[in-house]
């Protein structure tokens, strides 16, 4: 199988958008009737709708996007059968053709690690997730990152590590100044060599960064200085980024970037104009339309209108 | 129900002990005839042998020790029969009368990182997974790490902060010196002050940090810095800690750490002495030997003796 950066490059070029459709799941946010009003917060019957509206998001905007990005948590909240749930998810997601970036921001030590990056990372035969790729956070350092690395490298599969993220607390740690360097930079730098360490045709490598899009001057600095670095941008919409502000994550062929939106699209129902234009009960339409206005406004406004 | 660092020191005191019993499962250390030979990595064999392995540890460590840290990784690593297996584990654990801290390294932004506080932290009559403390990891900053604050004082549970790990690579961006302090002090300041806001009658919070055995001067200076904080240490046994390295995480009362140790009491059928003394076919007595010869050494070499 093609290593992970070049798939995605390929899908990226394939839809001729970087848009990364966040499946977020949340019960007081799913289209109405879709959760029956009897049902727990904890019970398997969420964990069934759940399943539902992501599987039919995928089949709406499979054709569009690239990739989908499950939210682990949402999933977990549930107990087990919110992971069987994320399981099928998954498999969909595949089985449609879309790249999944499992966001779970795992992070361990040694063969703790391990063991999360064989249960996530890999196709599914390989793997008991079986994500295309997985977020993790880097406080426990280089030997709780190397384990995700080597077993994305044999599973082509990639591994996309925090490094200035898109809360406003974010900069607690992250903007703190470390020999003359913003700690995030230690790890911008960490990764852009482990990304360099293993680029694929595309010129990226397996090892990506999740940089937000609410820093848009700290998005053009990880631009230029991690040249081999997936990026993969939290931020948009929702939490109040515009296609401007993430103009600066694109390389000059407006590649090297992919670009999260989360409730703007799946609860698209609920946001204007779409509230208007569809009403919940053609919530599906509202997704579509959502996902097409993100891609044009990404397409008039940076560089990923050259794909 | 009391808060969680009353009932933890109430438990450290009943046990006369500060034991936390890892439970670590891998298939490749089993006892012999656990796992069928045929079993699969990720199959429904290999999580029930999990199920029936840590429950048979919980049995005989029940009545020795105040709390079990079930390790996230091993059963997610299998997929969502490894979850369900979990759930169980955690389920059997507070049956018997034990605190449950599992160990899953969350974190999230906001909404996200309050779902995984609402599916992990609580009693199993409000929560999905139900365990008493989670492990958190702090590189998102304190909005981050609030929401799981938040709700393990609503439901009477701890949440324990990574604040300096003990595997090598730790270092990499903890001891990275910033405004004049090590990451981890400035962490450790953060935690130290949520856990006075938050004080019990014990007079520790329910923040508490992890802070490894590996790094004994550390640790020394971290219990002195941190009076209101629960310390969990690992690193003690097989990451090559001693009873002597961890004397520095307890206060004058022998109070106030608790000391994990997982491969060297939960696999002690294969290591010296208790290979030869019990044989793979007793290997409850291994661990009941094991956990026993540790609760010795800590009562002998650290003020936890005068618990």
């Amino acid at each position: 199988m093609t290593n992970f950066a070049d798939r995605l490059d390929a899908a990226v070029h394939d839809r001729g958008n970087p848009v990364l459709v966040g499946l977020d799941p949340r019960a007081e946010s799913l289209p109405p009737g879709m959760l029956a009003a009897s049902a727990q917060p904890a019970g398997g019957a969420v964990a069934a709708a759940y399943e539902q509206f992501c599987c039919e998001v995928i089949d709406v905007v499979a054709p569009l996007v690239p990739a989908v990005k499950p939210q682990a948590a949402f999933f977990e909240q549930l107990g087990p059968a919110g992971m069987s749930a994320l399981a099928a998810v998954v498999r969909h997601a595949r089985r449609r053709g879309l790249l999944v970036v499992l966001d779970g921001k795992r992070n361990d030590i040694g063969s703790t690690a391990a063991a999360y990056a064989d249960g996530f990372l890999g196709p599914p035969d390989e793997s008991a997730w079986g994500a295309d790729a997985l977020t993790v956070s880097p406080y426990l350092g280089d030997d709780s990152l190397q384990p995700f690395f080597e077993v994305a490298q044999r599973r082509a599969a990639g591994v996309f590590v925090l490094v200035k993220t898109s809360n406003p607390g974010g900069g607690m740690l992250q903007d703190l100044v470390c020999d003359g360097r913003p700690l995030y930079r230690h790890v911008a730098d960490y990764v852009e060599q482990k990304a360099a360490e293993t680029a694929g045709r595309c010129g990226y490598g397996l090892v990506g960064a999740v940089a937000g899009a609410t820093y848009p001057a700290q998005l053009a600095e990880l631009r230029a200085a991690m040249p081999h670095t997936w990026l993969l941008v939290p931020g948009y919409g929702s939490q109040g980024a515009t296609a401007k502000d993430v103009a600066a994550a694109f390389d000059a062929q407006g590649g090297g970037a992919i670009v999260n939106n989360s409730r703007g699209i799946i609860f698209a129902h609920a946001r204007k104009p779409f509230a208007e234009r569809f009403g919940p009960a053609r919530w599906q339409g509202a997704v579509e339309a959502a996902t097409r206005e993100m891609i044009e406004q990404l397409r008039a406004e940076t560089p990923a209108g050259q794909l």
